[in-house]
């Protein structure tokens, strides 16, 4: 049962994959790239010290073109990300080796995050499992987990070592004169998952 | 990390039992009785058989009474399927010693089913952990994991030994003299899980 679960190297994706993985699937970690930056190489890194599988894959530059053109409409990033993410559930998706996609998104999630009705069409649409193995767990669950699991980098968002989409829009919107600290909300910390602390609980 | 799982010894609530166990907790299943009938039994036998610890939790026959006075205005069980699921939840959740609980339902479910303010309503109200092991899976995944997981008898619903809330509300209708066939819709096959066909994908 092989899964490409999307990897982003932060606690969330870490902790699906996981659960994935202790369910006994077969996981491919899956990091996005738009070919502007290398931010890929962080997930690839944390995938290789937890021992996962991983593959970058590079999705057609005018996707993050017309993010970064929500961004600027919206002057917000809501929008933008929910449709990187699903342009990249698609795009695994629609290959023809695939039977099962996954993510990291969470039950608190507002994006990305597909409803039930964008679920089933994207299931039905390429024949495949979408399976988010964090749904049905609340933040509190999450926490108790991820902090027994793994060992985690915290640090100011701005200087952190990421690999999510966040990074190439907010560099693309930077190459197009927009201050990205306009359209994205504060947030002080982020975190990211440097290797495992236990295997097993 | 232990973990209180409401149980019905059919195929969704064994599954979700087995993923809470590969995940590492501890778990004690636990089946919700009115005290009418002792259909309780098939699920503690189902629970004996896979090898979890087993328990009965006895409820308040005023809930039963409510719910099947819901199934006679309504001329449909979900309500009250609806308000016995939202009660046992409760019940297990108020006591002292839980910090977890958890139950079978999946994404596709309609009832019984909490939406995400009434989740954490209950996690707030009680604090404690609502996992849903199978929230994050569609159908097909359902169906891949229990058909590689258990032996299952599929039988015709009305003879089916089961131990959810359907038999001893059905059973209140009657004698109210109420025929349990005008309420819930025909359904010709239910399963009920055996044992185990393997313990490890």
């Amino acid at each position: 049962m092989k899964v490409y679960h999307l990897y982003s190297g932060g606690k969330d994706s870490s902790l699906a994959a996981w659960i994935l993985q202790r369910l006994g699937y077969e996981v491919e970690l899956i990091t996005i790239s738009f070919g502007l930056l290398d931010s890929w190489k962080y997930a690839k890194e944390t995938a290789e010290r937890l021992g996962f599988n991983h593959e970058v894959v590079v999705l057609d530059r005018e996707i993050l073109e017309k993010a970064a053109k929500m961004c600027i409409t919206d002057m917000h990033p809501s929008n933008a990300i929910q449709f990187i993410h699903e342009q990249a559930l698609e795009e695994i998706a629609s290959r023809e080796d695939v039977e099962r996609i996954s993510d990291g998104t969470r039950r608190d999630d507002r994006v990305p995050f597909l409803d039930l009705r964008k679920t089933r069409s994207l299931e039905d649409r390429f024949s495949v499992q979408y399976i988010r193995p964090l749904l049905g767990l609340g933040y509190k669950t999450i926490r108790e987990l991820t902090e027994k699991l793994f060992i985690v980098e915290i640090r100011e968002s701005e200087k952190l070592e990421k690999s999510d989409y966040e990074v190439e829009l907010r560099h693309l919107l930077r190459l197009k004169g927009v201050d990205p600290l306009t359209i994205f909300p504060k947030r002080h910390y982020q975190s990211r998952v440097l290797g495992w602390r236990r295997q097993d609980l």
